[in-house]
């Protein structure tokens, strides 16, 4: 039973691209645990892009940027080590926000009991089951509607969200063509992963292999990275194509790199382009597993992990994600 | 039977706002017409935003800036004077890619006879029942699917688009806000027009008067204008709001005008944004003025135009269009 957490807190408010150094590691003791509250002991902690959009405050509207002392969001899975909640039974393993922390109390709001039964991986609840794989759920059936025999085009195609994206698509009959940083991370996109193709757009001639394995264009494009990226997607869209607005990642770290869209584009190609929020879709959570379970389990469906050791390792590997050099979904085992 | 047409031509490529002398009157001799074409005398000469992208080379792909001596193009609407052609008689009245001149010659490709029937003004079928009213038709029916119930936004509220989507919204039950250059043309929007509110982006309280109109937002936002003004409204939209991106005239005289749209803001507000070509909707013609010339007739729907005479008011005329002074769809009467 833990009476202390180790938190992962920032030693002052963030500047640009995260270093390990921006962090520092404290302890902070648990009171009694309140009435009606869970305590949970963190297996996993997800490290994701979105993280430095919240700390930087600007996640979601009215937020304010993290100061000195605050505690990242984070989504962790862990087990409940004490329980005054009728909902929740000591041993349970659960998923929700706990932050980069060692240990969380909760008042059951967004805890999310896994099913014991459960086949996969606890890890892949936070990657390619978890609100990622949702995020390209959502996208993929709800948003793009993506039928067989069109052509998906996905950025960060490498990451969770976006390799749930192409192989969702692939599931579907559609044809999955990613995006990704570096050379080796395009040849895991498509020799693990299974994509038809994916471009490393670190090469300089990025743009021509794009128009090369996208001879007549895409139907649909999924959108994790805004800017210039977003701008070259829509010049290789099909006229009336779909282009699924998720992420931002090429302005997280610093919004002065914020390259916005020109609107002559989505006229001239008649694009629909949609914005993707995944918490508008938790109810679609049940029917997505049914589909995404037993792909995991037959293999169908691979996924890329980066996993660290340790609540110290956080800072310095959510500096890595940020920096575009993880190898995967990335996580922290504790 | 007319054997020279009176055409404005460029007297040199066009940079900025229009004036009157960038244009000039040539007489152009007509040769004797060939077999399968007809000969057209135009009435009327539309002159629209539109045109100016196209003079510039941007309005479709392809398209190169026009030169010196070159003639701008435009939807006439005119009367056969000399056929050869089996589908059109000497004296029917037809519309059609004219261009700035008194006379023009086609192969039938693209010209549309008029219903000799109409009960409608002949210049109405430039304007609201028209490619400005299809475009608006396009927009409300089949892009917004506009239900009754909701608020829907417009800019350049008092143009042939603009007053025919707000009044096309209003006829289905929705509520229509517009947003206008000039205190005076909002007054015609709301008081001619019969929009529920219209507000004058030059006025320094714009955005608090836009707040203040929308008190929930808007569901539908019907964007003519692009850049600052299309940002504005996003922020005004409720979360899963449409916008509908049909026009870009804040940077049809000048490109390096041209704001982009920050992508944050649609992925925030959850929004679909679809570009609008009216080129796309021809087959939607027959359906939409079943509709719209009983509304017309009726005097439920109103438009407004600013005629001038003559073919060598084209430049002018055209120059107070791009200014912002026009006073409705902006039409040359020859």
């Amino acid at each position: 039973m833990s009476s202390v957490s180790q938190q992962v807190v920032l030693r002052h408010p963030l500047q640009g691209v995260p270093q390990a150094n921006d962090f520092e590691v404290i302890e902070t003791p648990l009171p009694a645990l309140a009435n009606r509250h869970l305590r949970i002991r963190h297996h996993y902690i997800a490290l994701d892009p979105w993280q430095r959009s919240a700390i930087a405050g600007r996640h979601s509207p009215d937020q304010q940027p993290l100061g000195q002392g605050a505690l990242p969001p984070a989504e962790v899975i862990g087990e409940v080590c004490e329980s005054r909640h009728p909902q929740f039974a000591v041993g349970a393993t659960v998923r929700l926000m706990g932050g980069w922390q060692t240990c969380s109390d909760s008042d059951g709001s967004g805890v999310r009991q896994l099913d014991a039964a459960a086949t996969s991986p606890l890890s892949a609840y936070l990657g390619v089951l978890g609100m990622p794989g949702l995020t390209a759920w959502a996208s993929i059936v709800r948003l793009a509607e993506v039928a067989a025999g069109q052509t998906v085009l996905v950025s960060a195609a490498h990451g969770p969200v976006g390799s749930m994206v192409g192989q969702l698509a692939q599931h579907f009959g559609a044809r999955a063509v990613g995006i990704a940083g570096s050379a080796e991370k395009c040849r895991q996109v498509t020799d693990t992963l299974g994509f038809a193709a994916c471009v490393n757009y670190k090469d300089p001639e990025y743009k021509k292999q794009l128009r090369s394995v996208l001879p007549t264009g895409a139907d649909v494009y999924h959108d994790n990275v805004g800017g210039q990226m977003l701008i070259d997607a829509c010049g290789l869209m099909r006229e009336y194509g779909t282009v699924i607005l998720c992420g931002l990642i090429s302005q997280y770290n610093d919004p002065a790199l914020a390259v916005d869209l020109p609107v002559a584009l989505p006229i001239m190609k008649r694009l629909t382009m949609k914005g993707l929020v995944v918490y508008d879709h938790q109810e679609a959570e049940e029917e997505f597993l049914a589909t995404a379970e037993p792909l995991i389990a037959s293999g169908e469906v691979q996924y890329l992990e980066d996993v660290a050791h340790g609540i110290e390792a956080c800072g310095a590997h959510f500096a890595k994600l940020m920096r575009g050099d993880n190898a995967g979904k990335t996580l922290v085992r504790i």
